[in-house]
């Protein structure tokens, strides 16, 4: 079941509270990702905690480990992975199309060899809704074939984009037909696809409205395009998605992409960033990007950001000490840098929808846009 | 300063309350290694939380990274890592004589090549006192040479352990003349040395106890001597140290050996066991180990231990979750066995201490024996 009910508006951004069957997810919101069944590196009652309530699971890696034998006997990937929040799973698409030379797609889905184990599978629309029905996600997201920007440096023509376009919407309506025949009591999302080019989004746009899917994805982006190629289709895309319904950008993104993205419309956002650069000594602040590893953090005391109420800042660990931990390879960097990355976003995403439901969303970006280019 | 009060006493077993310059410390204890100023895996709160007292800084590790001037800057470790109970640390002897061929032992200290960046260093009695002073640890460890056990396979003769023993007497007086010269205001403790010869463990304690220092450990065990070697030691020396002072068992153990080790009047403990063997799915339970990595705990829904009350056991986690984890590098894995093993060795040390209370240590360490062949 999925439940949308816009609460707000101001211009093209939107605030709305999602119900799924877990729960009420509070939009624009920020969904962590967890590929294996866990958000590397973070307790799952530090994330809940730290106000997240929707995670992302990865149907290709749970498929190959731990398989879907082992989550069936848990009832789903929530109770495997003790979480009793809600859920998204993604439908493995992306993950099979970013094995590159090793996978071979045809109408029927995606030949590939595990990377596990070297087994020969087949994803296919119905393969995946069957594992996603398993995993028992609130929000099972289409089968789709991601369209590259470039393929070996060769930018994508309008005439492939529209193939793949095309691809994606006949996988949609398989899709749609066996999560139908599997009585899968959650909700499918469609995916639009298109490339750089609005035309072809705009007919993947009409062609899944016509299907009336509980909610729309825009897929496609962040794929190593452009900035301003990606702004564009966020600029495009979403404001045409019907407004009753959820809409959710793929991969996205930095902070300032998130605000821009919210600004057009979007709803749900998840991104591998917070976790990832965390992990690399990336941390984002209010007030711009601090790079750990820079040898000018070694002893400063001050903690990542003296006004961030996340646990490794409220706590006081300092610069110094991160610094040194991460140096030294110790786990606990890690664990405190992806806690204080994941709280920045979803404390954004929060200020956020307070902005809109107070019709001041304007006003708080361009406050943001200035508080990043400060610096810290 | 440092208070040690007895409690109650059954047989050699004490339990008494240490006070240090930042609280008190209820003993039999067991101390959480931090190397390099962090228990693996672990967030100081966990720690707290799971009544974690006194943990452990390693002044080798630290003296190379971040090196001292950074934690002088912080007034001492507590501040720098964010750790508020108290700490002991060691002298780094252990370390440089754990460099093997890269060390060069003198009268005057031990001079080495630094592994991190080749930097040619002498470590010093004098320079151990120098550092632990700055690392304001609550308990400092004189600097001492580790006898071995072996070298390339032969076994230590009496006469190599008297030399190695009587080189540690003469440190550990030129400690105690750096420690006074810094008027350092914590606890500095002595080790008794002499190799697996109870006349040469006598003598090193005759002296050592001549000295009139706050707290005495027993070095150069579980140093990869055969198991009677080490009981035998055990049950020889701390019963023979002033009763009127805490008593550490440097380096030990399993949880079999740390009750030995309370049986024989052991009051403090340290070992990286519980966070090591954490890491490589070695869990310790009530009922016997478990290792996580066997293929039977695939699909198997039980925590690790049902009767188990740690973080990752009262959550559910699964050991088919904690498999799948492990099985996919997912640091969520160290980290919640991490707390699991933890627990397990601060919850014994908390049963024993309550046992010695109502003198029932030895009913509860039968029913320990009984409990740990169990099985899970």
């Amino acid at each position: 079941m999925l439940q949308f009910e816009l609460l707000a508006t101001e211009g093209q951004a939107r605030r709305a509270r999602l119900t799924l069957n877990h729960g009420v997810v509070d939009t624009p919101q920020f969904m962590p990702v967890g590929t294996y069944g866990s958000v590397k590196g973070v307790l799952p009652s530090a994330l809940q905690a730290m106000g997240a309530q929707i995670i992302l699971g990865n149907t290709f890696h749970l498929w190959l480990r731990p398989g879907i034998e082992v989550i069936r006997s848990f009832g789903g990937l929530h109770r495997f992975e003790g979480w009793n929040g809600s859920m998204l799973t993604d439908s493995g698409g992306f993950q099979v199309w970013s094995l590159g030379d090793m996978r071979k797609i045809s109408e029927e889905g995606v030949r590939f060899a595990s990377p596990v184990n070297g087994d020969k599978l087949l994803l296919t629309p119905e393969v995946s809704m069957q594992i996603q029905h398993v995993l028992n996600s609130d929000i099972v997201m289409q089968f789709d074939e991601c369209t590259p920007y470039e393929t070996g440096g060769r930018i994508t023509t309008e005439g492939e984009a529209r193939a793949s376009m095309e691809l994606s919407l006949r996988w949609a309506r398989r899709c749609i037909a066996e999560f139908e025949r599997l009585q899968n009591p959650n909700a499918l999302f469609g995916i639009v696809q298109g490339g750089m080019f609005e035309r072809l989004r705009e007919e993947s746009m009409a062609q899944l409205v016509e299907m009336n899917l509980p909610g729309y994805a825009i897929g496609g982006v962040s794929v190593g395009e452009p900035k301003d190629d990606m702004r564009r289709i966020v600029a495009h895309t979403p404001r045409r998605l019907p407004p009753n319904k959820p809409r959710y950008l793929m991969g996205v993104g930095t902070p300032e992409d998130l605000v821009e993205g919210v600004a057009c419309g979007v709803d749900l956002f998840d991104c591998v960033m917070p976790t990832r650069n965390a992990r690399n000594g990336h941390l984002f602040t209010r007030f711009g990007d601090l790079r750990l590893r820079n040898a000018r953090y070694k002893d400063d005391p001050r903690p990542i950001d003296e006004t961030c109420r996340c646990h490794a800042c409220a706590s006081g660990f300092s610069r110094a000490y991160l610094h040194h931990l991460d140096r030294c390879g110790e786990m606990l960097s890690p664990m405190l840098t992806s806690i204080h990355n994941l709280h920045v976003y979803l404390n954004l995403m929060r200020e956020m929808r307070e902005a809109i439901e107070q019709q001041r969303f304007a006003a708080w970006r361009a406050a943001f846009e200035t508080d990043r280019r400060r610096g810290l």
